[in-house]
């Protein structure tokens, strides 16, 4: 076959459009397995203002030659991406960081094109190691500088063609400055560039999204008189008791009218005696729906004027509990018949786990004909609380409404309100809990509640923060809810209030409780429930916070400690240390540390599990990886007493009637100008 | 706030094209996480036909419905799609299968919906079960098998509306007939159902894709007398000897022209004397290039009749070796300089790796402003052999000519030459390879022949087997190639060859070696590299088939038994064993079974890895695993020995001074007719 021959050939082959479709063919590094990503780029990261976002991806390219690899970034609407660069780790491996400064939503991906300046950077080193002739190695060099200079103007341009006749004139020297290795990184083209396939978006939350301390409370039980109800007054006069527990969101349970018909009575009994309040869960009756307040709390001025309060002069944020369901009297069913399921017999479908009914509430229907209708309805409510001044809420059971409802709706929310912030209360599947968090929920409630062995909570927080769900779901941790009394509280154990309180507010970043049950060690359940007896759902409580029993003290001891270490306001850096009894592991203490990226702070919690023993073991301190020296200091920031630790194992006791929990800051011999030596 | 009041602000909130651009928002099940997927389905997963593709995938809904799942599927290009039922396993993970029958190329994805007769179905049992009134729930189901009956014709329409006449009469028992779940499964609307984001692809490849077994020889020493330089009709004669081997596949090493320039001498001295014949990799000469055939080696006609005997007299296919460089005379050096990246002095850059030159070899430059035409002329290449009858190619450093290249060549290649198989020599780093793969590539050269001890043999055989590169990366395991001579042969210990060659084809489904040098025990390298002294690269040999010492048999053995045994025609069922002393792992035995997906055919494999001392040890036989019971009976199919073995450890003592090997077919207690038994 002859040489003509041939090309003809190639000529037929040429399938019509085949490499016109195909782009630039020179593009030569391909980029792949990019992190963070969450379902190829379908769900966004969510990060807070100052949180770095470490970016790695595989950059690889044919051939031998050297890549330069580029983190690019920018905040969504910015027309010109910043840049960071990444360096390789290992193995094809690039990293590098950048840090959203703003709340809002960031765009990030990556770029990489073969950098032939830098691979002749690098090959001519080797040629002059082994004493090779590099004339013209030379020439290519100065043919690149050149390029890079007809690229650049001004001064640039003008050094850029100096170092060119450099190198054109045999100066190697010139080949390895600095300056000239600047320069190129700025102004030679990146011919052939390649662009990772998607681009990636970090929604950037207002800082409470990740450090928070939670309080709930029924409003109605506000009142500090016996069979009164309680209103938004009484709430406001409660915030002095709030703030001095150190909280910073109240979150109210629904303040909304309550329906009438089929409304429970005490203890979720199915008929309601005559006076008795029902449940602000069934939501909507002939005083209005989730856009009204119920009469007894009071107005919509004293509404706003809780939230100013709170807000300017407590530094506490309003919660509203969201949740989307209606009572028979709710006047959605009157308006909206179609927004419910209708059953042949003419009636509404009621909400139902079969065998049980619970016909106190209507479900809406999300496959109604007019979905429309009721996602513009049910987003309006959320811009009608938030014109109140709400900015954050607590969702009840959002896993029960369609989760394309929810993406749409918070997304657009966030487009208007990025500071928004929505606590997903789902106790379900976990990769229900974790769609709902991907969709676009704020926090969420975790499993924490029923995670009490040492190794169920090691095991939930490695998956928590160690997999991919660290980019995205934000667990929130809960000792106690108004729905959830665990069995280890039956036997009213002070200290098992102590250590559940502790764990949570250390373990997670954000945490709360369910008050003031909690603090005044509300423990009695309903017979074969884990759930409280005389449950404020179904009936108003007064609270003697004044109970000399109360652990008030050391919950406020708590949010101050949490306040003070920076190490505790995130759940990164979070490390679980070995608890020893002769060699073997001992189950009923637990110690993890935290410790802020810097190293500056480093906070040791050690609390014992078991309730009714004195347990002691030995705990690992790993100084050595932290870079410190032995002693250091353990500061107990609860007790404020301090103890001298080597590097190794140290041995403490936990009396469980006494106090289960050690909170260590760690503190390091220091010594001043004069040369005295301290502990800081 | 009134109802006219709030429906306006909600009026007021729609954004203009928010909720239509939404699509349809009643579709409540998501779908996530599907596996098989590669790179979010950038890239296909392989298969040949006959292979299932287990199909994986996270879904769910919000509440409590019951959801139907389908895995689709078709053969690309067909309309219309298949359907086979997915079944939840656990934790909203759904699992089904489909099994490709053809060559060419499949699409599949997932669809699911919230299944409103099945959670009818599921929620009267319940109601039953609980002595509830249900006369409304079936009115309920009447009107959902009503309207499938609407979406129904014929027969089955009559059928579903006698079904729904029957419930709305009250008749319980006609909710949970089967035939009425039948019905319903196929007519029932499926409305609001979820379609996975994306549609997959399934590259179905020739059956020698999965299985096969190389062998390659320099057919210019295929000659039997010394001194004359071998032929296409020597290889045609030589045919019979490596059928009996028992290869299906015949590699020949270039057999293009060999360029003069720089060529290279005898164990690659830089000058060749007058009379050595070049290293076939240096392509092209005054005779032609890549499309062209060495003199010596004989004619176009002979080529294609070497081509038509080893298929239609052997069973074995002719692969070509693809090596895109060219040597300075090739004619594409004068036709298209534009190919090569020039010099400043004039010149064409050579390959290099310095401070390494390598000036007999000009490498394509794939930056060419005439990429196009490079790209069509290099797929022409291909376009040629093919016509010439060749479906193989082994393709000499992928790794180093454009990714993006490969990916459209063998994708183009492969519409038109679906059977066509593309075996990547890339021994590069880890993610290079696994990407050559994804691009396109059939089967892939491994990091096998560096893997010695039985803990890396262990940790890379999972890797290949149980991570995600096992639906796209075959790997083809060769105990030696021309280019590589390990130092474990060095010492020339028969042991060695025939542990060696027995794990290649027995760890994986496509094994290869480099012959005769292999069956005769070739072993002396060139001082401080892992290569061949006297490399046939650079000379002409003339082997001695039948010396005595080769290890023929043992060669003809193994290829006989992987074609006897299907469970070593996959790398699937791949489990290693415990060996033990004394209750201490032996890591100089090896043991590992492999076993065909029904249990009927499972072989065990138990290797010495130590060449110079005998070794004992129990070896785990996990019998219950397979639902077997003891005895076995395990037939050695090398020495035809059979031992009887039973659950647990049993004892195994290897001579590597005799054979090193075990290959076992487990045999189980059958009893016949008459009542005799016998191991089968």
């Amino acid at each position: 076959m002859t040489a003509m021959e041939r090309s003809t050939q190639a000529a037929a082959d040429r399938s019509p459009n085949g490499l016109s479709l195909w782009g630039e063919g020179r593009r030569r590094v391909i980029l792949e397995r990019l992190q963070p990503e969450v379902d190829a780029g379908r769900y966004p990261i969510k990060r807070v203002p100052g949180e770095p976002v470490q970016v790695e991806v595989d950059a690889f390219a044919d051939g031998h030659d050297v890549l330069t690899c580029l983190l690019r970034y920018r905040k969504e609407g910015s027309t010109t991406w910043q840049e960071s660069p990444m360096t390789l780790v290992i193995n094809d491996r690039w990293r590098g960081t950048f840090t959203p400064t703003e709340i809002g939503r960031y765009q990030y991906t990556v770029q990489a094109w073969v950098d032939h300046f830098k691979t002749w950077v690098h090959q001519l080193h080797r040629r002059v190691d082994a004493n090779q002739e590099v004339s013209v190695d030379l020439l290519i060099g100065a043919d690149l500088v050149a390029d890079a200079a007809a690229h650049a103007s001004g001064e640039a341009a003008t050094r850029l063609y100096t170092y060119a006749d450099a190198l054109r004139a045999g100066d190697l020297t010139a080949a390895f400055a600095v300056s000239l290795a600047d320069l190129m990184a700025t102004y030679a083209p990146r011919r052939y560039a390649t662009m990772y396939d998607r681009e990636l978006v970090v929604v950037v939350d207002s800082p409470l999204a990740r450090f928070s301390s939670w309080y709930e409370i029924f409003p109605r039980s506000a009142s500090p008189e016996p069979g009164r109800h309680g209103t938004f007054r009484d709430v406001i006069n409660r915030l002095p008791y709030i703030a001095e527990l150190g909280f910073d969101i109240l979150y109210l349970t629904p303040i909304h009218p309550i329906g009438q018909t089929f409304r429970k009575g005490k203890d979720n009994t199915p008929t309601a005696q005559p006076g008795e309040p029902g449940s602000p869960y069934a939501i909507g009756s002939a005083e209005g729906g989730h856009l009204d307040i119920h009469p007894e709390l009071g107005t919509f001025e004293d509404f706003r004027e809780l939230v100013r309060v709170a807000r300017e002069q407590y530094g506490i944020e309003i919660a509203l509990d969201n949740a989307f369901q209606c009572s028979p009297d709710h006047p959605y069913v009157r308006e909206h018949p179609d927004w419910f399921r209708a059953r042949p017999d003419g009636t509404i479908q009621y909400a139902e786990n079969p065998p049980k009914k619970y016909q106190d509430i209507y479900p809406f229907d999300f496959e109604s004909q007019d979905w429309q209708g009721l996602w513009y309805e049910l987003k309006g409510y959320f811009d009608y609380w938030m014109a109140q001044g709400v900015r954050i809420f607590r969702v009840d059971n959002p896993h029960t409404k369609s989760f394309r409802f929810w993406e749409w709706c918070i997304g657009e929310l966030k487009t208007k309100y990025p500071d928004a912030i929505f606590l997903s209360e789902a106790f379900t599947r976990p990769k229900v809990m974790y769609n709902l968090a991907k969709l676009g929920f704020t926090q969420s409630y975790t499993y924490f509640t029923w995670r009490t062995a040492k190794w169920e909570l090691t095991q939930y927080m490695t998956e928590l923060t160690q997999t991919e769900v660290k980019d995205y779901f934000r667990p929130n941790f809960w000792p106690n809810t108004h729905d959830i009394l665990t069995p280890q509280f039956y036997p009213g154990h002070r200290g098992t209030f102590y250590a559940r309180a502790a764990l949570a507010a250390t373990l997670a970043a954000s945490w709360g409780l369910y008050g003031p049950a909690y603090e005044l060690l509300e423990h009695m359940p309903v017979q074969g429930r884990e759930e409280y007896r005389n449950n404020e759902k179904y009936e108003i409580r007064t609270w003697n916070l004044d109970d000399p029993r109360s652990i008030r003290g050391f919950i406020a001891q708590l949010n101050r400690i949490r306040k003070e270490n920076v190490a505790l306001q995130r759940n990164e850096g979070l490390r679980f240390h070995r608890v020893e009894n002769n060699f073997t592991e001992n189950d009923q203490i637990i110690a993890y540390s935290k410790h802020s990226p810097d190293l500056s702070n480093i906070v040791l919690v050690v609390i014992s599990l078991d309730p009714v023993n004195i347990q002691s073991a030995w705990i690992e301190l790993p100084l050595s990886d932290w870079g410190l020296n032995s002693p250091v200091q353990m500061h107990d920031l609860l007790s404020d007493q301090r103890y001298t630790w080597n590097d190794g194992f140290n041995y403490v006791e936990l009396n469980p009637y006494a106090m289960p929990v050690h909170i260590f800051r760690l503190r390091r011999r220091v010594r001043d100008e004069r040369g005295f030596e301290f502990y800081s």
